[in-house]
């Protein structure tokens, strides 16, 4: 069978430049965290397939990668259902991972935990521009801190590192699993539909409040209700100030408004948005309909949209039921994911430079030199990378002016010729 | 399905202190390769198939991990047959991904290319102490260059790594793929079987000379053949100078004897020992027994032996057919393997501590603190990080006492209580 060049479909190859962009960000991340008493942990790239499709994962569950049984195990006779031949699944976030690490080494972890985990996901998603089927999520968790604490060193802590990245100027927006209910309560959708309902207020970005009301009338909600609900959002329209946005729910919601939820989120503002905490330029918006995807969140949620784009570069919230889904306990839970790679898209797109790279030496070495020459040229390049500089030693090419020419393009700003006999 | 809190058979979870240590031993591999011009790349966790069944990966290409087909394209109706229901496979080095990359991006590569690639790989192996189904290689590989100066490169910069990550004292073992075929022709051995001779012969460690001679016997070699081959292995007994060696093979192989891997093995011994050139304590020793299993190597091999083991910590060799059966023309290529989850474990057995980690200081928020009082503590937390300490920030748990122990656990030697109205 003759080989392929081109990487699986929906998969890439990561060429110096990007990949060494991708070390600097990562080790900046890391750093942050790090100062902020979040400790790095690693798991496995393989789940149980059970462990991967418990129906917290969302849309993402169709979009496994399966991996076949092996040896004796694999029975290929006879009719075969897909559940009978495949044993493991490649993770498609880090979050059902984390959660079964920490019920699987409670014993041996700080209380509360705060983990940092970086690594590749997988989802067989339709590949296009700029989606890939293999990406890097970067995530920070505290895990058994039921207080809003645990919100406000997420938030510092991203934002500081964002800041170190060269971002200003990005937004925070927030909101609250909580209210969400509550305000559906308000309105009068019972329980069971407001999953759908969310579904449908998430795309408000895109269709606006007409879309919006259009949507939940086809889908057969009470016409009633559908007002009541839009008119707490007209209500709030343009209002993004956290205070200004609770007092006009509160009057209109009466026992229905979620004081828990409205007391956290005003303890989150206040805290991360004050001058003596917060370490980067960056602005907190209450956001009524911002809903995070998946279904597990329970509390605050938020979301970082840098301002060049205006979509959502990470976000995260808490999620109090997951992790006890595998301890078997009550165990709460708050996460941020930075976005990795739309990160990386925007340092690329802004020509952002690795800062403190050190000069960049070429030693060419002549092909006539003897190997005494070459211990020589060796030493040299010893004795320049004992200075922090980077050198390159390689051949002398035939054409020399070619050569000069790549190096110089990879940032080489001195290059040494070495001949024999000189 | 209840959900299964341990990783799948033969993985791990890595709990944080663990990680930390790795994140520190991979940034200093990658700051080391990179001042010697080696630029990072990364490659696709899956590749297809059939690039993976290539026969160049010998006893690996028996333990891919599989990746079943999906929608459309799976047909589970009927018979199926195992190649027809998998697209894609788990990686299970970082060589061929390496070569079908380069083949892919040639054309924006650098030449000579050096390479730099760290990363999971999967070996659906049974599963053993100390061996994981998913562990971390770390290559680099210099593409494109002929001459010894790749090998030379490739040993300067590994032993360099390995020295700044404490170890002194360590062997590198080195040999020559055209030697060990020389040798088997000088006593007969046909082409066609001196793959399973050197199958055998790799063996040796274990078995000794007596034990080759047996297997040899048994798997039906010539008997003249054994023992003229038998011969040049007791006539160079208990010498590792590469000279001394080389000159005994030369008397005794006369014309079979191999000038050009000769002079390479004599000028690589040369240029990485000289005092000018070494920036590590190791020694260099010819071991004509030393195979390396894949069968792809074509010149020199070498593998590095730390003393307190003597078992192999990393190798590698050069490869010049290998990315040529992707690339679809000649193109020379020398790689060197760190064995990265050996040296974590001599590592943690030694007890090797991570340099200039800084204070780390902590401090315990009372139940009762109003936001303001919260906000004063992010304050001085932010303060101490700005010095390079790590802070961390929690509540103030019931049992203060023992939350205390753990955190001085952690490194934590400092702890500040910050009470209500105080």
């Amino acid at each position: 069978m003759a080989l392929k060049k081109k990487p699986v479909n929906g998969m890439r190859d990561i060429l110096p430049e990007e990949a060494a962009l991708r070390d600097h960000v990562t080790a900046v991340i890391k750093e942050t965290y790090r100062s902020h008493g979040f400790t790095p942990i690693e798991t496995p790239l393989l789940e149980e397939i059970g462990n991967l499709s418990n129906d917290q994962g969302g849309e993402n569950e169709k979009l496994i990668f399966k991996v076949l049984k092996r040896g004796e195990k694999l029975d290929l006779t006879g009719d075969v259902r897909e559940e009978d031949i495949v044993d493991y699944g490649m993770r498609y976030d880090l979050t059902v991972p984390l959660s079964r690490f920490y019920s699987n080494n409670e014993n041996d972890l700080q209380k509360p935990f705060k983990a940092l985990q970086m690594g590749p996901v997988f989802r067989a998603d339709r590949p296009q521009k700029g989606r890939y089927r293999q990406f890097t999520q970067c995530d920070i968790d505290i895990i058994g801190e039921k207080s809003y604490l645990a919100e406000c060193e997420l938030i510092t802590a991203t934002t500081k590192a964002l800041s170190r990245l060269s971002f200003s100027d990005f937004r925070i927006v927030i909101n609250d699993r909580r209210l969400l209910s509550s305000m559906a309560d308000y309105a009068g959708f019972p329980k069971e539909r407001q999953g759908k309902l969310f579904i449908i207020l998430d795309k408000l970005d895109k269709i606006g409040l007409e879309g919006v009301r259009d949507e939940l009338k086809e889908s057969g909600f009470d016409e009633t209700s559908i007002e009541k609900y839009i008119s707490l959002f007209e209500a709030l329209d343009g209002k993004n100030d956290i205070q200004e946005s609770l007092s006009i729910l509160k009057e209109r919601m009466g026992d229905f408004f979620p004081e828990d939820a409205a007391s956290d989120l005003t303890n989150i503002g206040s805290i991360v948005m004050s001058d003596d905490v917060r370490e980067a330029d960056f602005s907190l918006v209450f956001d009524p309909t911002l809903v995070r995807g998946m279904g597990y969140y329970t509390g605050p949620v938020f979301e970082i949209r840098i301002a060049e784009l205006d979509i959502s570069c990470g976000g995260g919230g808490r999620y109090d039921n997951m992790v006890g889904l595998f301890a078997g306990h009550d165990t709460p839970a708050c996460g941020f994911s930075i976005g990795f790679e739309r990160i990386i898209l925007l340092l690329k797109e802004k020509g952002y430079e690795i800062p403190g790279s050190g000069k960049k030496t070429a030693i060419l070495l002549d092909k006539g030199l003897s190997a005494d020459e070459i211990k020589k040229a060796y030493g040299e390049a010893r004795a320049l990378r004992s200075e922090g500089n980077t050198v390159l030693i390689e051949r002398m090419q035939k054409n020399k002016k070619f050569q000069k020419e790549m190096l110089e393009k990879e940032g080489y700003s001195e290059v040494i010729e070495k001949w024999q006999n000189q």
